[in-house]
């Protein structure tokens, strides 16, 4: 636990808050694989602080734009992968402590690790201030993605999406089928499956309705693609 | 839009709270077949402000749970079932405003419109209060689910409580079995079916690891066998 790390201060600015409890601000900086005093009840607690001052933010922002595309939004914005660039910016990754394994696995530059600890600040920041305080911090990272975002654009629907992604490699569209429609009425499960090209099976989606289920299909058929094409 | 419905009064003597915008305060009461300034946004906002106050009472109750059994826990108090019973108590369903169709197939009893109207109510309150307020109101209808809710207890996961619901019915327990295998190393993407004597298909399940697969696949199960126990 003695590597050293760049001053703590340097977050601090770049988060923007300093925090009066050092030990919590440590912990939030903790993985799990270094040390039993980690950050997840911390990033349990910030997860929610995030929620609410987004949906907020949203909400007044987009006075006329209905549930699916505000939730749609905050998707957008609380993702893994938009948290993650988060801590990239405040060079988050520099400062983790995280145990022997991760650290040689390059745990500090895991986007799931990133987004944690972010949350687990904005926890610890929640414990020794207020919500006030949180929302003015965490708005003035989000500034200049709530003033880009659009309700619609850029958060088309997992089908859109796929339909997009392959005819942009001018390949066939997916087939979507139903594989078993389990339950009674008023509270069936749909399973079905998302066949396309460029994955050697399909890829199964379930939901209460069909058109739920083939859009989870599609979303894991996107994110299947999605790795493959990093990988290559 | 001119049923005779009990004084708004005596919802909000239940609930704990009255209104200072009594607009808003129907819009929260609105269902989307009813009109179209329906309480669909409130909603939105609401589950946001539900979900920080429920995350901060587990924090602050339990010091030395770790984050797992928090989050079964915040799952099981904000669960639309738990938000339904809520519902009831404050007879909430009398005074929902609903469309024909609803109306005539008992949606003023439906689990989801109820727990809808519950968070619609909320935002709704937090719109015009604050923080405080809300939680002052929210912990007061949870004191007693609080003061009884222990980590891990009734919190089970899924796979137990289904070998627990068979086996309370002398039944063989259920059969786990990989389908598929999906994406690459380090991102695969696990599809499991899980087979009972009590339904005629196997369930599917699919996850980021075989555990979570199967997880899924027993709570769909258990879902399709409460349901059938309910039509029974």
């Amino acid at each position: 636990m003695s590597l050293p790390k760049p001053p703590l201060s340097e977050l601090e600015q770049a988060f923007g808050y300093t925090f009066q409890n050092r030990e919590r601000f440590q912990q939030a900086l903790t993985h799990r694989s270094a040390n039993a005093q980690h950050n997840e009840r911390l990033e349990f607690l910030g997860d929610s602080v995030l929620g609410i001052i987004i949906s907020e933010a949203l909400f007044e922002r987009f006075p006329q734009i209905d549930e699916g595309d505000l939730s749609r939004m905050r998707a957008t914005l609380v993702c893994g992968r938009s948290l993650a660039k988060l801590a990239q910016k405040f060079q988050l990754g520099r400062h983790l402590w995280l145990g022997p394994g991760e650290m040689k696995s390059g745990g500090h530059r895991r986007e799931s690790i990133l987004a944690d600890a972010v949350e687990a600040l904005l926890g610890a920041m929640y414990l020794e201030s207020d919500l006030a305080t949180c929302r003015k911090v965490v708005l003035n990272w989000y500034k200049e993605q709530l003033n880009h975002i659009k309700p619609g654009a850029g958060h088309k629907d997992p089908k859109t999406r796929l339909q997009e992604y392959l005819q942009g490699k001018q390949l066939p569209l997916p087939l979507y089928d139903v594989v078993t429609i389990q339950g009674q009425a008023h509270n069936q499960r749909f399973t079905v499956s998302c066949t396309t090209e460029l994955l050697a099976e399909p890829v199964l989606g379930s939901g209460t309705s069909r058109r739920k289920a083939e859009q989870q299909a599609a979303a894991q058929t996107l994110e299947l693609l999605q790795t493959q094409e990093q990988g290559n």
